[in-house]
Formats: C-alpha cells, sequence, structure tokens
C-alpha cells in the first residue's frame, strides 16, 4: 500500500486545497467518524435525561470497553478525560507532593505538563526537574541512562512522554516504567501522540498512570483523551473537579470510575465516538496505512535534509518514529518561516524550537499524498534562504 | 402569547411522543442553535490549526462580548466553563482555605456542588456549613436572615444558589450579595438555572463570583457554562486544569482569560454556539415566551395542589419562581413513581426528596404545551394511590 489513499483521503473533512502537514497538534476525524460523533449529539437532544441521566454509565462503560480492548487494558482501569493535559493535571493534583519531593521530567516535555508540574510543585514546595536528554538520541539505553542522572533519593515521579511533542521521539518509556518501579518511584505517561501511531498494550508497558489522546493519532472527534491507572494507585487519584461521584449515591464499579465519569453536564459525544474510531482504522487496514505514511514522511525527511544540510536526531527507525517527525532546519525566523509557508504555500506545519536549533515538524497521516510533500519542499527550497537568520 | 407556540416547538429536537417537563437538569437546544454547533465542528475539521491555533481566541472574545452583554458583564470578566459545577470547583480550589475557615451554603444547594465543598474542606480543615433556610419561604428579608445565623467570625465565603435545584426557589442573592460584601466575607453564586430564566445583570447583582449554565435555560448546546469573576478578584483565582495560558508566551487581555480559556484541545462549539442561542431567544419574544410558560407552570401548580392536598412551599409570585417548580407531594415511594411516569405515562420530571417531603419538580419551557399538563396530571391521579408510603 502506498500513499494517497484516495479512498482513505476523501473521507477526512479537511479543506482540499492545501497541505495539511500537521496532524499532530490537533488531529483530524474522518467522515464516518464524525458522522457517527455528531448523531450521539442528535441522539442526545431527543431525550437529555433518558442519554445523560440513565443511559450514560452503559454507554461510557461500553466505550471504555472498546478503548481498553485496544490499549491493553481493562476498561475498568481507564477514564475518559477531556485531553492529556486534563489527565496530567488530575494526576498531578492528586499525587500530594510534599516538600522536598522532586519530580523529574525531561527536557523534552510539553510545555503544558511542565506548566501543570512546575505550578503544582510550587504550591507544595516540591521541584519540577526538566533533565536534560541530548540530540541525537540513538541508543534507548543511553536515554534511560541520561534520565536516571537526575533520579535523586527524593525523586518520588518519573514524567515522560512516550512520543515527545516538541521533538517527535519515541522514548523508551517501558524501560523508564520498570527501572522506576524497582526504585520505588512513581511513572506518569504522558502518551499525547501515541494512541493509534504505536500500538499500545498498558500491561506490558507497565506504567502507573498512562494518559493518551483519542483526537490525535487515532482520528477521534476532538476533547477524547482518557487516563489508565493500575487498579493498586487508583485510591490514590482525587476527583479534580468534584462532582456526584464524590460519595456517590449510586456508587459504580469503583471510585475512580466514580470520580472521573461524570464532572457536570457536558457533551460525551466525542468519548462515545472512540469505537467508531478504533473500528474505522481497524477496517482500513491501518498497520499498512501506517507504514505507507512512514515511508511518504522518511522520503520527506531525506528531502530536506538534502536541502538543509542539518544532521538528524535519532536514526531512521521506526523505534524512533512513524508518523511524525522533527526535521532540523538550519537557523532561521520561525515565526516568520511558519506565517509564509501557510501565507504563500498553503502549507500546514509548526516550526519548534529546541535546544537552540529549529525544527520543522511534519505528520502524516492517510489523507496526505507526495505532492504534500512536493510542496513543502517546494516550500522550503522558496522560503529557508529568505527566512534565514 | 399563550403555549402552545407551534413556531417554537416544532424548532426543538425533542421526541415528540413524550411530555418532557424537565428542561431543568440538561436542558434542550432549539435547531437553528444545534446546527449552528454542528456548523462550528464542522468548520473545525476543516482546518483544526487554523481554528485552534489562530483564530479561536478571536472568536472566543466575541462569544465572550455577546455573553457579557446579555449578562450585564464585560466579556473579558467571562470565563467559558463546561458548566456551573467546573465554576464552582475552579473557585473553590482557588480560595486556599485555611484550617478553621467556615464556609457557609444553605440546605438548598446542589449535591455535586455541596461535595466540592465538603471535598475541599476536608483536604483544608476548613468547615462547609449547610445552613437551614425553611419553607415555605415567603419573605426574602427572612431568607437573609436565616441564612445570617449560620455567620460567625470565621465565615469566609457564603455559596447559594441563584435558582434552588431541588426546590426550585429564586434566592435574594443581591441582598445576600450586599450583606456579604459588607461583612468581609466572599460571595458565589451558583446561578446553574438562572440564566435565561431570569435577567441577569452581574453589576447590580454584586456577586464576588458567579458561575451559570448556558445550556439550561438560555438553551445553549450541552457544555455551554461561565464563571464571572469581579475584576478586583480575578487574581485570586488559579487555574484548575494548568496548560499554555499558565505563564503565557503570548499573554492576552489577563492572567483570567489566558488561565482559563484554553485548557488542552477540546470542541469549543459549545462556547462559539452561545451567541445563536442569545440570538436565538431575543429573536422569538423570549419575555413573552416565559410568561407564557409561567402561566401554564401556574395551572400546573394548581392542579397538582388540588390532587395532592399539599401546603405550596412559597407564593405564587415571579419573585420565588418562573418556569420551574417544585410542587409537594403526598408521601410516596420516588424511584417507583418517577419510574412509572416515564414507563407507563412517557411523561419526565424528577421527584426530589428534601427536608423529609418529596416534591416534582417541574419545568415548562417553549416546546411545552397544556397538553404535557393534562398527561402529568393524568398519570399523578392514577400513580399517586399506588406509589403512595
Amino acid at each position: 500500500m502506498r500513499l494517497p489513499l484516495p479512498a482513505l483521503a476523501d473521507q477526512f473533512l479537511l479543506r482540499p486545497d492545501m497541505a495539511f502537514l500537521n496532524h499532530g497538534s490537533y488531529g483530524a476525524c474522518p467522515q464516518p467518524v464524525f458522522a457517527t460523533y455528531q448523531r450521539w449529539q442528535r441522539e442526545l437532544e431527543a431525550q437529555p435525561v433518558e442519554f445523560l441521566g440513565r443511559r450514560i454509565s452503559g454507554l461510557l462503560a461500553e466505550a471504555r470497553a472498546s478503548l481498553g480492548a485496544y490499549v491493553g487494558a481493562s476498561g475498568d482501569d481507564l477514564a475518559f478525560v477531556p485531553n492529556a493535559t486534563h489527565g496530567i493535571n488530575l494526576v498531578a493534583r492528586s499525587l500530594a507532593l510534599a516538600p522536598g519531593d522532586e519530580v523529574l521530567g525531561t527536557d523534552h516535555e510539553y510545555g503544558a505538563v511542565e506548566r501543570t508540574w512546575r505550578h503544582l510543585c510550587g504550591l507544595s514546595g516540591a521541584r519540577y526537574i526538566a533533565q536534560p536528554i541530548a540530540l541525537p538520541m540513538t541508543d534507548a539505553e543511553a536515554v534511560v541512562d541520561q534520565l536516571w542522572a537526575g533520579v535523586t533519593p527524593r525523586t518520588r515521579v518519573i514524567v515522560v512522554s512516550h512520543i515527545s511533542s516538541p521533538t517527535a521521539l519515541t522514548f523508551p518509556v517501558a524501560a523508564i516504567c520498570r527501572r522506576a518501579r524497582e526504585a520505588g518511584i512513581l511513572s506518569v505517561i504522558d502518551g499525547a501522540h501515541a494512541p493509534g501511531q504505536i500500538d499500545l498494550d498498558m500491561a506490558a508497558l507497565g506504567a502507573d498512570f498512562y494518559t493518551g489522546n483519542c483526537h490525535k493519532w487515532l482520528c477521534a472527534p476532538k476533547g477524547a483523551g482518557f487516563l489508565y491507572a493500575r487498579p493498586e494507585l487508583q485510591p490514590l487519584l482525587r476527583p479534580l473537579v468534584v462532582s456526584w461521584g464524590y460519595e456517590s449515591l449510586s456508587p459504580g464499579v469503583s471510585p475512580f470510575v466514580d470520580y472521573f465519569e461524570w464532572i457536570g453536564t457536558a457533551d460525551p459525544a466525542a468519548y462515545l465516538s472512540v469505537p467508531a474510531a478504533i473500528a474505522f482504522q481497524a477496517a482500513n487496514s491501518w498497520p499498512a496505512v501506517r507504514a505507507a505514511c512512514r515511508e511518504l514522511l522518511a522520503e520527506a525527511r531525506d528531502r530536506v535534509r538534502a536541502l538543509s544540510g542539518e544532521p538528524e536526531i535519532c536514526p531512521d527507525s521506526a523505534d524512533w518514529w512513524v508518523q511524525m517527525a522533527a526535521l532540523p532546519l538550519p537557523p532561521c525566523n520561525p515565526a516568520a518561516l511558519k506565517a509564509r509557508l501557510w501565507d504563500e504555500h498553503l502549507v500546514e506545519a509548526p516550526i519548534v524550537m529546541w535546544g537552540g536549533r529549529q525544527f520543522i515538524r511534519v505528520s502524516v497521516q492517510a489523507y496526505n499524498s507526495p505532492s504534500d510533500i512536493d510542496r513543502l519542499v517546494a516550500a522550503l527550497e522558496a522560503l529557508l534562504p529568505e527566512c534565514a537568520a
């Protein structure tokens, strides 16, 4: 299977005149999944009390079971949350950090996640440490060792991205979680970019807490994320938004489910559409789609390197990246380059500053085609000299 | 204008075979507003990065300005939140309660709101007090005095519903906020049921913090609420879900807006549809609709009283209730009555237990008609003897 896949591209709702190479920021939802989403909304409107008052627990349990089967967990060990940022906040707020505690992340974490830990560490007298993990990354064990150079007797929590946002690199989280467990340190994995891009098995991964988005690479509607918590650790979690599930009058399978399932009236349609997103990918040979996307991205990577002359940040291996990669650029004005890519070429891709260098983060999804990459390369060829810093 | 108003009833999406008398729990959204909602969602899907990355701040500011004009506040003193429960949690979590502090509510507060204060008071060593306010309520000053009997030198916060959930009574919140301000006590008003049912003017009301739902009586899509904070007090508020707006790289008009406007990827369509909900009611002579609804509810109240023989809980005055009223029932099995109302008569209305008595809470909205009330009365006539306790 090679991109373009017209049968799939036609099913996405993206405007056709652009080269959309930023699936990573917010995802995109195919028409059958989106139709399911809006159908749930209409069904809710037909009888809101029956839907939100009587049917919702069963509907959410079914959706969680479907997602659980997909990520290798019991549905009852998952809670839907709007997004991974919410999931991280929920865990971070629950951990009751004490003065002197250390939370160890890397310098590749997502900005909102860093802010969450810094804010909550600040409130409690704990400390958030962004451990440097050098580029290029070539060896998973070396990544673990660099992270561990930041571990001290006070390290209570390790928080690492499964796939990093600024640098789009897959971190060796199974090894990190294993070593954390041995050391009595809690592991919190930010899987914002993982579900749908790499296969997940919560049991094998061994994280204490794992939060992910379904609206990015699984292509669910916006606002569908989840939090997994190991059963033994669920009692640690406290509601972030307290509602009826706290001291519930009609307790469900666990306080974990009760606390997070219902936090005031909202539209649950994105959560309920997650099974449709899983079914869409299953029906469309997603492992082959993913491989075709990776192949096109590898071509883009080679062509951008030929333009930029910059060394890569990791080997060309699916261990390090699949459908999203951060491609190094020569020194440039990032805001100007980003704006002109869109304004003059209708190329949508973020320019990322990291470690004093700049990158274009390119995502390839089922709807992309070689012509998108041609347009990207032509645009960079024209703009890099003009935006040079 | 008298109900039924076929031109309006036809525009709601509720299934036509039922007597839907529970607008109060989740609201219902008319077709033109719902179409706007789903149109925003499709527009978002056409270019998610332009929508959520570049346009969203301006779009939300416009929506807040429209809501601000409607509730008598600057749009910049409002933040959208999913619902009033979220708004209460945000304020309660921010107040940094200390051991010995007292939070004074009434025994008419909403269960999720009580749980929020109890949980957070428990964490901080503060105390939540549910001050009894007796039924019937006949005099607003007496309500304020009964509440004030619970004030002590340790009272830091007063939290009162504008319209109570279990008893559907309008509380004299302007007088309560004035007296709280004079006493140096913060006022937090739970306006879940107010917007759209009674006219709001934040400036005249004088609350320090006011949270409301737009999806109930304003008929916006589900998951559209707001939090108002007096400008002087906005610096007290801390993010509940920390995201990019904390230590923002591109600060907006204030940390208040930055903190709450963007808390991870979600579907903002409900917020963006609030102006359409306001416009729908404005275009449809809402003061007259409201009056017609109240007239029909007054008739229902008289007929249920004739059946039940129970004394009313307040006078027949728009000062106490408008489109929602709690009608006392004789002793009965509430779960059985509620289930049989729906199963045997397709009448949707909640049975509320409060203060050892039971009530049916009846809501009347633009889509209701005298035949709905006929069906309610016939159902109660049949069921009250059979469900007697």
